[in-house]
């Protein structure tokens, strides 16, 4: 069984960077209760917003992600369970390339070289399974779809939902 | 009908790259006639075949590299009749990234960002057509397989192939 996960707010923390790097450039208090059920620049003034999208492009912003809770221990049952492969939509962002790879290699070292696709469309990958954060990453997969619940999919429907990686576990595992 | 398209030795010159190298570092005059039929690190004393398979570990390799003769054209007009991915098994050197990014930008600006894939295994490619150098990555691939001749594979059988990119247009275009 082949099972592909997304980085990014999946195995990354990606959305928590966002508000972390926002409070301190601009002394705010941001939090994930107030962004819920948005991205984070949607809940900024609007004249900020921009600064808020551009923090992908800062050198270190995907290096410096902390792990999802639970992603490393629960990745690597499965790694053990299926064809388990990464797949990032991460050539939006060409800087984010080698960070990516040098941060899967200090988190998830038992993920190879062999396993780990940096992409664009997802709609070009075989397997069975695929968890994502992204409902149009999911709606163009033809197996098993999981949403991973992020602040920004809180109102999603129309998938099944995996709430944080204990729930993967008890499903897959 | 989607269509992917390896990178090195079918639109990228790696394979003279290797030998232009190996000439200059050691002032040998090697040909693509003496390596046909093996890589060109296998050409070379046994003593230097180190610093031939290090090449591509060097700053600068991939993004330097001459595209192949008649890949821009060819693929400018597959890119208007498929669904054109570059599929490139990038992950091997985390340094490669960032270059074959900046490569496909000068020399493939008509291939946008969400159809570049740069990945290990390509048993995951999910489509119709595959052009590739390698039999290891065709034989996986569920849809039409294409060898695109490369002077390590002139020996290689088993599956139709394509000598250089105007036969490519006479099949697909």
């Amino acid at each position: 069984m082949t099972l592909f996960v997304d980085m990014d707010e999946v195995m990354a923390d990606t959305y928590g960077a966002h508000i972390e790097i926002y409070n301190r450039d601009y002394q705010e208090s941001l939090t994930h209760d107030i962004c819920m059920g948005s991205e984070v620049w949607q809940k900024v003034p609007v004249e900020r917003q921009n600064s808020v999208r551009q923090h992908a492009t800062n050198v270190g912003f995907f290096r410096n992600l902390e792990p999802i809770a639970d992603s490393k221990e629960v990745l690597k049952e499965l790694s053990k369970k299926y064809e388990l492969f990464i797949a990032s939509a991460a050539m939006q962002f060409p800087n984010s390339l080698i960070e990516k790879s040098e941060w899967l290699d200090e988190h998830f070292p038992f993920v190879p070289w062999q396993n780990r696709i940096l992409c664009g469309h997802k709609h070009i990958l075989k397997g069975d399974i695929l968890i994502d954060d992204r409902s149009y990453n999911l709606e163009s997969f033809e197996g098993r779809s999981l949403l991973f619940t992020s602040p920004h999919n809180v109102n999603s429907n129309g998938f099944e939902r995996v709430n944080n990686w204990q729930e993967v576990a008890l499903k897959l595992l």
